[in-house]
């Protein structure tokens, strides 16, 4: 079994994970449960966070983490993708994790290896461990997601965690507002896209990172204008529910799509979402692999 | 004990360590033989395949491979390799893997160091278990090495690979012909490097990588050129045996050293190269660190 | 509790470190002392010695380090240092080592997170791992550091090492000279800086590293200039006591800051300190972990 995209789930898979993910989040330690495992860890794009996180699961497991960064990459040398998952695959891994920075290449890989494939994000399509971290980190709060309201902000179009988010979010209840510069939204999309209808009312927001490049090219660069025209400022968070929580999947821009003020206020769940980024993983693996 | 070159080995070593490789090459999961062994995986030259393979082996046998990679190096600040070897082995590793760039690296460490030294490439010299795990693959399919001809085609004078598949095959009993552009033989080789005579009648046919640079300075950059000129086709290769295969060390240049069909085409053993590679180095880490 | 600065350590607990480094000095293989522990080994600033030597502490006792090399650092994404130490910690490691450009960057994620922190060397600030493993060498050397004289020589301004082991030798009992060229040596020092005066008698010499771009600004370039005037030689070392040893914290410039025939002498320690380093880590994290 893959975790390709949030369609690789069955709903008694994700209800199973989220226990699972819970169980993990609240246990201290490690465990021997994956021993003698050994998991590649490849990222051909850069990443702290996510790297780390399913380094720290997999050996939170018992397991070997291996960990290939792109400065090492054969893709350097002109290999293609699929050489390259033939080889990884030759070695045989208990599992691979790939992020990669095109769409569909964890997809294309699974189809070429036997042993599990885990997307840790692929290029503007999918990155199904964040989802789940993100469910997870709601449920926690709310006890329950049937029924809540979550607005997605910012660069819709090029993000990965928006689309898993959608998916995921849609499968277990939660109604899903998308918002942010027309520029940035995907084409066709049913929402217009204004912030603040978005917000108002919704039980959390989940801010996305946006791209310096992108200020520059669509959005002026001027300091702070994104943030007045799309960001999360207290005022903007205040059209919201009066519980409402604020998410991001980091690295923050603080100032730019996101204010201090909220990003450090009290209803800030974004060191949360990482501390569940690690449970998410470790149940994950232990699904795929165990 | 260490291994530099396949001259570092007696006959019967390579033969344990065949057998023991054939061995780890049918068997699933790890061992805990190497607990508590710490194995330093310092490449000063980036790899995919050798970097991971060798924390694999590494993993599967229960030891810790701590990697290095070539941007945390002190060969930036100018630090001398005999005192870059002193620094890893005042570490006390149980074994140093060493890829470097240059040419008789890894023996002058190891005549430095106390512990267990295991080239895994250095510059255009030797890569001692890639030729053990190509003489591996080869026994597996052809049951027996003694009387094969095999054709190494392609970059003969900068490949490492062709000189230590070209000593370890000849120590087995193998026949080797050496084929490829002119500009690319070793100065005052006896064959005379033509391509489609190498082939003929071989038992298999080991093609090397050619760098891309190398076809722009010398042997003309065309699309195609080089694969009509000197690669494997589909209708070179039925000039060799009826049975024979095609290796090739990784990472392929797809349309230039070796044609899609033939990379993709039932007689290729690449695949099992590359887990051979795990399996050899298993048992070149048994034998020397055990 | 952390290891930031010399400052951290109470005199019991230098003490303790010593005795535990001592012994894990002479001690050959693993423990599973720590086993099931993780340790986040995070350098924002490239390192060979430094990286490795923590890796093999880690998994000398049975901890999986996690390294986390500068390539892959959200710093690059504009990340604060806030929020990366969140971050880090939410992963809820059971160590984060930390190498960080910025002085106080160690102290200020030491305040944001709940595991122990250990400064592997920030900006010219401080370096405490590197202080406790000279102090070891030279304990082992002289049987006692009360009452030595070390002068330590060189790049004084920008050496974190210097103003680590200056702390710590002091509280130690050791008489220390800080010397070196003019520019090169701390405002305001009260030492004069004249490397002669400062060896003379001494019972140690600790050289330090010289960045060769330093040279070309502000000592002359020519080859063999700054040794000349500032450099440790047979001729210098003569000014010092008889039995006096000399250390050096690497990588070195030979010929630049050390002449090769001190620098493999029968005086040199080097070797040693690198050996220690790896047991003086496996005190601090035993200490701080365990």
């Amino acid at each position: 079994m893959d975790l390709i995209s949030i369609d690789s789930l069955s709903d008694l898979q994700i209800a199973d994970l989220l226990d699972s993910a819970r169980a993990f989040s609240v246990q201290a330690g490690s465990s021997a449960q994956l021993a003698g495992k050994v998991v590649f860890n490849t990222f051909y794009e850069s990443s702290t966070r996510t790297a780390m996180s399913f380094a720290t699961a997999a050996a939170r497991l018992g397991a070997q983490p291996i960990t290939l960064s792109v400065e090492h990459s054969s893709v350097k040398k002109g290999e293609t993708l699929a050489d390259t998952a033939a080889t990884l695959a030759a070695m045989k891994p208990d599992a691979i994790v790939l992020r990669h920075r095109d769409n569909g290449a964890p997809a294309e890989v699974a189809r070429l290896v036997d042993c599990p494939v885990i997307n840790a994000g692929d290029g503007t399509n999918e990155h199904p461990t964040q989802a789940l971290l993100d469910a997870l980190t709601l449920l926690q709060q709310f006890g329950e997601l049937n029924g809540l309201t979550v607005a997605i902000v910012g660069d819709i179009r090029h993000s990965r965690v928006a689309r898993s988010n959608a998916k995921l979010l849609a499968r277990l209840g939660v109604t899903v507002r998308l918002a942010g510069p027309p520029t940035l939204l995907p084409a066709g999309s049913a929402d217009d896209g204004n912030v603040e209808q978005a917000i108002a009312g919704a039980d959390a927001v989940m801010m996305l990172r946006v791209q310096r490049e992108r200020l520059s090219d669509e959005l002026g660069d001027a300091p702070g204008e994104y943030l007045a025209r799309y960001g999360l400022t207290e005022e903007r968070l205040a059209l919201a529910a009066p519980h409402a929580m604020v998410l991001h999947p980091g690295p923050m821009n603080r100032g730019v799509e996101i204010a201090d003020a909220v990003a450090d206020g009290a209803r800030s769940l974004i060191r949360r979402q990482v501390a569940n980024g690690v449970a998410v993983r470790m149940a994950v693996l232990e699904m795929l692999v165990a």
